[in-house]
């Protein structure tokens, strides 16, 4: 199985690489893993330009001898490519694997739209880094190579499920790049924001015409909450219950997903 | 004449009250300005619960004896209230002026949307603790008193406009509370915000489905940057020329608005 490793936001530094192909090379021997040299370029905020970085992503999409993208790390950047990557994916990239989160859910959202390839909402190149991530990036590696449910979020079931982080996600409400979701359970998670962002960006799924038909939304990890000033007075289940309530959808709990090492796989769809 | 201040969203303490309202006696003796009790409320990061808030402000807007509704400082809240409110708007509501910025733009873009009374975004009460502030209010009341046209945004010209901070715009795209920009020039300013968070949400704008028939696009002052880790390698310049760009309408140059003593009034439509 040959997986190719990509950075359609900020860059990947050497060392990571490295330690995600050592890693690989022990404990995942069936896979090849390439990590494509745009990963190593730098360009201001970005793992280069636009252009170099949307044409990364679009030969190993349309490479037929890739099954699955790994996105490396996140951080900004992967929105600017929608307008030029999406109308040149051809065939091959239709019978592949995505898999990444973050600011590559903006990539994960457009495929899901399309209903181009295999989104998959879960940990990336870069976790390799956390505290135990070894065993963080096997889930993801897991259910590429074998379909190993072990590391799928546990509260999947029956019905078609979609994972963003909330910021990513809320910046895709109104483009033709957000997926249509009905009837899907909403995994979201957060990091670095203070709760009045989160509580305004609840706002905006709650509202949004586009997710009327939600059949729920759980909730991940809520991380680094940034400082309130004033301090915030609710509780984050207070908030998804009220958001959820002004939405019409029930709100369904918590789901093990988020800037983490405990971050677990969602595939788009059914699992 | 008679204008109520009311508050939305974070709490206007009693000396800037004092401080308007002496103002307004000297500079305005016309105006018989009401400050609504609402705005000294205290509930966690709000001046009042959500009910409280949406209380003083339908009241006041369904009073006929009042003129206009004068917002007296933004922060975060007014979204909350939409739900509640804007339902409850009888007559009295749509013979009025709503006059604010910031976050009171959740309230200025409904009522727009809605066709109901005259939503202008210029400087609120809590403007004259600014250096220089008697002026920057004046431009607001001014306007409200007799048309006075000294204080518009001088660029105005004989297409309508509309005027925004740009997260809470963003916030609006994709629910049913974003106004119809049809044939508009849209004018947008922002405060604290790192660039890269500026280029996401000029990317959602960009692309939104709703604002496709904009007429252009000004930028007002972008106050408070916060850091960039990395450094943003863009100009504001170079952003607004590339999303305007990818939305298909023309960068017509910078506006004079903003969260500063600078801010002028731009009344919603033609003025």
């Amino acid at each position: 199985m040959r997986i190719a490793v990509v950075a359609p936001a900020r860059e990947l530094d050497r060392g990571t690489a490295a330690r995600a192909e050592a890693f690989v090379a022990i404990a995942f021997p069936e896979i090849e893993l390439i990590v494509d040299p745009q990963c190593f370029l730098s360009d201001g905020h970005f793992a280069g330009s636009d252009a170099e970085r949307a044409a990364a992503f679009v030969r190993r999409a349309n490479d037929p001898a890739i099954d699955a993208i790994w996105f490396g790390r996140g951080g900004y950047g992967s929105n600017r490519l929608l307008d030029a990557v999406m109308p040149e994916l051809g065939p091959a990239a239709r019978d592949k694997a995505y898999l990444g989160y973050s600011d590559c859910g903006f990539l994960l959202g457009a495929l899901y739209a399309r209903r181009i390839g295999r989104p998959i909402h879960g940990p990336m190149a870069i976790d390799i880094n956390r505290e135990g991530g070894d065993a963080t990036v096997t889930r993801s590696l897991a259910w590429l190579t074998s379909g190993d449910r072990a590391g799928l979020e546990p509260g999947l079931g029956d019905r078609p499920a979609a994972a963003f982080n909330l910021a990513i996600l809320t910046a895709m409400i109104g483009t033709p790049w957000l997926p249509d979701l009905t009837d899907h359970v909403l995994l979201i998670e957060e990091v670095s924001e203070p709760l009045y962002r989160i509580d305004r960006m609840l706002f905006q799924l709650a509202h949004a015409t586009q997710l009327k038909g939600l059949a729920g939304v759980r909730l991940g990890a809520v991380r680094d909450v940034q400082e309130n000033d004033p301090p915030w007075g609710e509780s984050l289940k207070t908030m998804m219950t009220r958001w959820c309530g002004e939405m019409g959808v029930p709100y369904l709990g918590r789901a093990e997903i988020g800037h983490d090492a405990a971050n677990r796989v969602v595939p788009f769809g059914l699992a």
